[in-house]
């Protein structure tokens, strides 16, 4: 592969080339030794760095100037693949991945991204594909059940519902523009609508504030252990009101990104409740471990909330793109955001028996997702997934305490979940200390920061990580400090 | 499969499953099972009725009521598409299919999904796969080349940039959003902001507009062919400004969903430039269409315009979802959208010498979807692709040049592209011809309305049509009639 093709030029019309170039029995062929090249990726990880060593550009160069004029054969892609992409990964699915939070996958997932790639069907409205609707409600209505949410957040009986959404900053951002919509719509301007989180809230807070014009942003004081205080909360809403703003969206955290830490739902709910606001809960990370009951303390005033987000693609072995969204009320949210062209009017949705996902969220297109996290649960089982999610528990707490014993580390934050937040004890070694640990190449490991704190985090909770794994962090940290 | 499985309760921690129970053995085999689904499904769906039969509720009664609580064996996740989903599915990949638009897929685009599935990495940031990034970069500026857009929209030499983002929606949501940022941050109100497109632009403008908070949206008459009018405009403009509004964006469809109608991209242009409006061009169907050089006169002006969205899963054989997004400058995008918290810091970013992809859109997280599209150029080549359009033009034109000369029908609009729009020429006929075109079942066939007057989209351009599909249209038309 190299750069050197000519520029290219418009050539004249050709006659009648046949549909698809790679016949049926081709696809069979290039199928079976696409798996197989996945197959060998997967089990090869562990051999393989975690991170990539590529400078920015050298992908690039490695690609031609040129897009190809005529069909390549497929033997090419793989190489291409082995040469020039794999270097350039960052292994997200490597057993030694601790950074960032995990991005679950499994096999499982993977065929059901295939299978509906293969389908190639389109579930914007119920009647463009009534399945992808169907499936989708009630696996999401499953979902409700295994992770103990509130019934009336099902589609099949509740005013409530779960859609897929692309993404946790996708599904915040909905949340926001619900807030921003329904408070100018009762005549506030958006630039005097207030959104309220923890100065520990994911970025997307502010984010999506700034995406749906809410003016102001409050990112309010947190605990020793990073929780919103409430008090701290109940004084920037009383100042903003004072000074003539909207109080319109609060935001809690169950398990912030930095550390993981938990806002008190309860407590902020009846903030919320006493000044109209929307409440949405920020679950991304740590939200489908409510599949484990002994977990759902930590998001007690459910009933109170608004809305709702977890991702089945960070810790629930499904691919990215699959986060969960939950509305307590269906009503807003599809007064907010639907509008009906003529092309896409038809008799199911006229006559109100079908769910129309469309209006759920900003995209019409959508693919058929629940697939995946249908084939999770299958190839698992719930019990399965608990079974594993309790492993990742346990071995962060594990880890946790053994840090916490040791007068080297000083362990900063909580460990409600899979994540451990630790330092080096002597604020002089700390920046070597992090240094060294995240230089690991079989191990993935990011720094932070919190409060002028630079820390690491180690997040366990990736498909193919095992005991050992943790056990080679702490060797690491040991030498390491 | 019954819905008689007890309510879940929540079992006690159980001890050390295995990380998956899906191994990569299993995996290998499943996944050549999944494949030969795929390629019997797709060898099959030409025998296959194009529309689901179900009623509302159907799909849902044939899942259980529960999640399952053990693993399940694969053999009945694939009986269970046959049984209980594909009876549910619209098939958009049927060779008949000549609804809505094409939904495109192909094997090499499964393939690819396929893989980047199985590779499981993130690109919300370069440094979090330097591939992910690279090779969507490169291929996106491979498409400036082969399309004719503007050289300085490239992302490698110019001030602009392409990116992959869900939907034209998103892309049109976030054009709006720059649009709307920059007045804000100019001092207007959003509520006293207006966007401006055709009344026959897609319904994502105005959901785009609400979404963004924009505070008007005004649809602007049509000619005869259903193109915008620039006097209209114009006067749509001055109106505003004399209220004290402020003109902020205003949309050029290059092909309305409708009727393919194209607006005139540089007259709009100097308007959009007079008032210092934000000018988006909507192609997202007719766009990938410019390979062939000689439709590129249909969008001339693009040099004058800020941001552009093609859906490459429409009409180039990609699977859903690639919108392809070019902004001819990156600043004002990135200056909206970007917001950096500690935990993503990283040196390739501070350094300036990288693409973080994440400030291009709303979502964080994002999956390798160039890949599909990569693979798609290399298993077509974008000569056969070219061809493969060209045939698709072929086939609209000689079917609306048949129907224009026949007196019982009466062809509605201009056939610039892929799209024919027809209506039964006695308007006391109509409504039972498409009544009795849109119920077969074998080919896929919609009614749509357009200032009153019903029609059929006749929409030539899925993956496996061939010349006689559109003739078997043609057959069933001319009996209809």
């Amino acid at each position: 592969m190299t750069a050197t093709s000519p520029p290219p030029a418009d050539p004249p019309a050709v006659g009648g080339p046949p549909p698809e170039p790679m016949d049926l029995e081709a696809f069979r062929r290039n199928g079976h030794a696409a798996i197989d090249w996945i197959a060998d990726h997967l089990a090869t990880l562990e051999d393989r760095p975690v991170w990539s060593g590529v400078e920015p550009g050298e992908v690039r160069a490695g690609l031609p100037a040129h897009a190809p004029r005529d069909p390549e054969p497929f033997e090419d892609w793989l190489a291409d693949l082995d040469e020039v992409v794999v270097p350039g990964l960052t292994q997200w699915q490597h057993p030694g991945w601790m950074a960032y939070f995990p991005a679950n996958s499994s096999p499982a997932s993977i065929l059901g991204e295939l299978v509906a790639a293969g389908m190639g069907v389109q579930g914007m409205l119920w009647s463009t594909s009534p399945a992808v609707t169907e499936v989708e409600s009630t696996v999401l209505d499953w979902m409700v059940e295994e992770l103990g949410l509130p019934a009336s957040w099902r589609v099949d009986t509740g005013p409530g519902g779960g859609v897929i959404q692309s993404s946790a900053s996708d599904a915040t951002h909905t949340a926001l523009v619900v807030a921003r919509h329904r408070a100018t719509q009762a005549g506030a301007a958006a630039e005097d609508c207030v959104a309220y989180a923890s100065n520990q809230a994911h970025s997307s807070i502010e984010k999506g504030a700034r995406v749906a014009g809410i003016g102001h942003v409050r990112l309010v004081e947190v605990d020793d252990a990073f929780a919103l205080r409430q008090a701290a909360l109940a004084a920037a809403v009383a100042a903003d009101l004072e000074a003539g703003r909207t109080p319109v969206f609060v935001c809690s955290a169950v398990g912030t990104t930095g550390t993981t830490a938990v806002d008190p739902v309860r407590a902020i709910a009846e903030i919320a409740r006493r000044h109209g606001m929307w409440h949405h809960v920020d679950a991304a990370y740590a939200g489908t471990a409510m599949l484990c009951g002994e977990l759902r303390h930590h998001q007690d005033g459910l009933d109170l909330v608004d809305s709702y987000v977890t991702n089945a693609h960070k810790w629930l072995w499904t691919n990215f793109d699959c986060s969960l969204f939950w509305v307590a009320d269906r009503g807003p949210l599809v007064d907010t955001l639907s509008i009906v062209p003529p092309y896409l009017r038809n008799a199911a949705s006229e006559s109100g028996a079908v769910v129309d996902y469309r209006d759920w969220h900003v995209p019409l297109g959508r693919r058929f997702r629940a697939l995946k996290l249908w084939w999770v649960l299958r190839s698992f089982g719930v019990d399965g997934l608990r079974g594993r999610i309790r492993d990742h528990l346990d071995w962060a707490h594990d880890l946790a305490d053994r840090l916490d014993a040791d007068a080297r580390f000083r362990v900063i934050a909580p460990t409600p979940f899979g994540l451990v937040s630790v330092c080096h004890a002597d604020p002089g070694r700390n920046d070597d200390f992090l240094a060294t640990v995240t230089a690991a190449r079989d191990l993935g490991l990011a720094a932070s920061e919190v409060d002028g704190q630079r820390f690491l985090r180690i997040s366990i909770g990736a498909t193919w990580t095992r005991r050992e794994h943790v056990e080679q962090v702490w060797e690491l940290l040991d030498r390491a400090a």
